[in-house]
Order: C-alpha cells, then sequence, then structure tokens
C-alpha cells in the first residue's frame, strides 16, 4: 500500500520523502529516503500514514514531528479509533484527516477513497488529494465515518470470504475439485449485485415482501446446507450462527417476509 | 419454481400435467391440472417434482402411482437425503435422476441445472430433460452428487448473503444510509470471482502465498469489524465465529500464509 501511495503521490510530481519500517521497499521509485518516522515526517507539510491498524501507527507518529503539519492517516481502524486520533491530533495542534482506500487502489480513475473529519482541512489538501484518486469522496465533519464506511465494506467483504473458503471445503467433502466449484462459484457471486439492490429497496420502502423467498425457505435450505457439513466433516459455526438470526427473525413473527428483513438494524 | 417448470415443458411441446398444493398457480398455463399429486404422477412417464424440501416431496410421492416411470427430483435437499430417496426409488422399481437448478432460472440458454444418478436413467432422459435448460450438467452416477454441488454453492450464497444483510445494519448504525452503502456494496461483490480464481489456482498448487494479504491481517480487519459492530450494538456472532477459524490457522502456524489457507479441508 505504501509504495503504491508513494507512486501516486511522484505521478503527480510531489517531491515525496517516504520511511517503512521495513528499508529497501522503495526501490526503483522517486522518492528520498528517511532514517526514521520523525525525519519523514518533518520533510512535508502533508504526512499521510498507511500501517497495518491504529496501534501501529500510533507507535511511530511524533506529536512534536508532527504539529503544525496536516496528517492524513490511511490507516484501517474502527470509527472510534478514528475518532480518538483526531482529538489526540487536535490536542497537538496537527491538522487531521482521516481516509480509506476501498479497494486497493491508490491513484488515477479507478481508486475509490473515502475522507472524513475538517472540512476546512478538507479543502485545503483537496488539489493534493488528488494525487491519490480522481475521484475521492468527502463524508463529512466526523472524522470516524470514512472508517464505519470502511468497517461495514469489510463486514461483507470477509464473511463473503468465509463463504467463499468454507463453500470450497464443502465442495471438497463432497468430492467436487477446486476447478469444478470455480465457474459454478464465480456465477453464484453475479447475483449479489441485484440482492444488494433489492436489499436497499425494501429498506428504503420499509417493506419486506417474501413474494420471491421467504426467511422460512432460508430457515429450510440453510438446515439442508448445515446437515451436509456436518456430514461431511466440515465446521458449520458461521453457518449456525447465521442460522441463529434467521430463528430470531422468524420467532419476531417475519418467517413468511423477505431475507431482506434481517438487514434491519 | 414450479410454474417456470411447467412453462419450460409445454415451450418445448411436451404435454404436461400438473399438480400445486395450492390450486390456480398454473393460470394461463397450456397444461392439464391434476386433482391430487398421484393423478399427475400416472399422467406421464417422466415426473418432475420440486417443492420445498424433501420432507414436502416425500409427503406427496406416490410410490405404487410412480412405478415403472422416471422420477426428476429437483427438490432442494442434502446429498443423504438425495442418496435415501435414490433408494427408495430403487426399491420401489421407480427411476430415479436427482437434479438442482443453479439459478432459479428454468429452459434456454442461461437455465444452469446439475443431474447425478444413474448414467442409463439419465441417457434416455437427456432429449426431454433439455427442456429443462439446453446446458444441463451431468455430474455421475453418485445420486448425491447434484446435491452437493448445490449445498456447496448455498453455502457460499447464504453466508455471501449473511455478510449483505449484516453490512447493512452495520451501516445503518454508522449513520450511513441503504442508498449511500448500495453502490460501494455491489462493487465490493465485483472483487470476488477474481479472489475465487485465487482460492482454486492455491488448493490446486497447494501453496497459500501471503504476497497480497495475510491470515495475519485478516485477523487485525476482523477484531476492527467486530470491535465497531459491539460498539454500534449490532450482533457479530457469525463474525466472531469466522474469527474463531482464523484464530485456530493462526495457532496452527498459518498466520503469515494467504487467507485462501482457510479454504483447505
Amino acid at each position: 500500500m505504501g509504495r503504491a501511495i508513494a507512486t501516486a503521490c511522484t505521478t503527480s510530481g510531489h517531491s515525496t520523502t517516504v520511511w517503512n519500517r521495513t528499508p529497501g521497499k522503495e526501490t526503483g521509485l522517486d522518492v528520498t529516503v528517511a532514517e526514521t518516522a520523525s525525519e519523514a515526517i518533518t520533510a512535508s507539510p502533508l504526512v499521510i500514514v498507511c500501517v497495518l491498524n491504529y496501534p501501529a501507527a500510533q507507535s511511530i507518529l511524533d506529536a512534536e514531528a508532527l504539529k503544525g503539519r496536516t496528517l492524513l492517516n490511511l490507516t484501517g481502524g474502527s470509527p472510534e479509533q478514528a475518532r480518538e486520533m483526531a482529538t489526540w491530533a487536535a490536542d497537538h495542534g496537527i491538522a487531521y484527516l482521516d481516509g480509506v482506500i476501498l479497494n486497493g487502489i491508490v491513484g488515477g480513475p479507478d481508486a475509490a477513497l473515502l475522507y472524513s473529519g475538517s472540512s476546512e482541512i478538507y479543502a485545503a489538501q483537496q488539489h493534493t488529494l488528488a494525487a491519490l484518486g480522481e475521484n475521492g469522496r468527502y463524508l463529512g465533519e466526523d472524522p470516524g465515518q470514512a472508517a464505519g464506511f470502511n468497517m461495514s465494506l469489510l463486514d461483507l467483504f470477509w464473511t463473503s470470504m468465509f463463504g467463499v473458503v468454507h463453500s470450497f471445503q464443502l465442495a471438497a467433502a463432497e468430492n467436487i475439485s477446486p476447478a469444478a466449484f470455480n465457474g459454478p462459484a464465480k456465477d453464484m457471486t453475479t447475483m449479489l449485485p441485484d440482492l444488494i439492490d433489492l436489499v436497499t429497496a425494501h429498506l428504503t420502502s420499509h417493506e419486506f415482501p417474501g413474494d420471491a423467498s421467504t426467511i422460512d425457505s432460508a430457515a429450510s435450505i440453510l438446515d439442508d446446507v448445515i446437515e451436509t457439513a456436518r456430514a461431511g466433516g466440515v465446521d458449520a459455526d458461521l453457518l449456525r450462527a447465521g442460522r441463529a438470526a434467521v430463528q430470531r427473525a422468524i420467532e419476531a413473527g417475519h418467517g413468511a417476509e423477505g431475507f431482506s428483513r434481517l438487514a434491519v438494524r
């Protein structure tokens, strides 16, 4: 990620100084290499940090060096962590913006970056931030908003990935090779966008018609999938957790409604 | 589903007799309506059953009426249920084929049907079955094979749908409207086919390089998502079940490997 960010900065003609925990990652880039994180911070008016998580970021961010500069934090974390870092920055005279990289792409038209925090600071940096992606979106004053968006999308992404790895396990238990499962599995995922539209429409109208499929029928199918996993010796804890949420909806009287009813907070 | 199957049969010029638990579903179709399930069974040499689940199928299948005919069971269920029904059919002199409708489409080039069971019976019916979809695939003699394929795909589908509904809940907790979450959520799902290719390649080579992302980094992200759900008052049982599987992989020494390692049975 650091390399992609540095490349986007230099491509846009910005003089760029980098620091990485592991030296040598900058090979081939037109950048200045700092000996320490603090040296990298003091080299520029805009400082971008993107590491594994907030504790890792906090361990390298030097408040004294950052004072009077703008800090853009692209490290992934919870909204609460983003808000805490914004408060810490304000307490130390650091202009703070929180951002997230949604799809792993930095720079150009395909990058999808979200920003939140002070609108004044965002306005001042907007031109420079275009280096990271032309289609950046500012979400609002709450510094946790970009992180909240990111966490919701990562919830969808990682839960789906749990489904991907688990379904290959179940296929193996049923003597289906990865190559044979590949195509139908990919086809299956192409049904999701239409269903996301359906969930969006139902949540917006707050009506959850069960005309296409119901929570009751999902329960019946899930019972069969769980039994298949059990019989095949594949862990079904995650499916059981989902099935329990389905059961709660049925017991609350929603069995004849559409599955989208489960998206109600 | 019954209506789609009957339409595909009549469109292909087959004389078709239908029975449904709820009368009147056949309105507008060029079919004969039977008064009872047994009457519908005795009307044709090929009998197709597609109901909610195997117990529902068993309750309407009349062994005496079916004797000497071919039964195609398109009801969804576990491989074990399919095998049991095949045994029951053989015991009663009924030629049995098991099938699944993968994408809800029947008839034409977009239908994706899988069949398993006796190759002799499949060969005898192949021409007639083309009415249900031109691209039907026969998987082999084990009558449970089509159901096993279906269950593995439904595992992927429903786990992903759990991700969809849960992510909208989390978005709501973060003050993100369904309409604002819709586009980025759909974009996120378009990343899945490439990742399914990656998992397939890793499983096939049995090498799980962590060069793009590791199980350790997934654990860190999941901890943030779970904490965000907890703080937002959204149930995180399913994420915790997935996180536990990630932890087991880390404790088994796979933390620096790619997430695809979790697809190993």
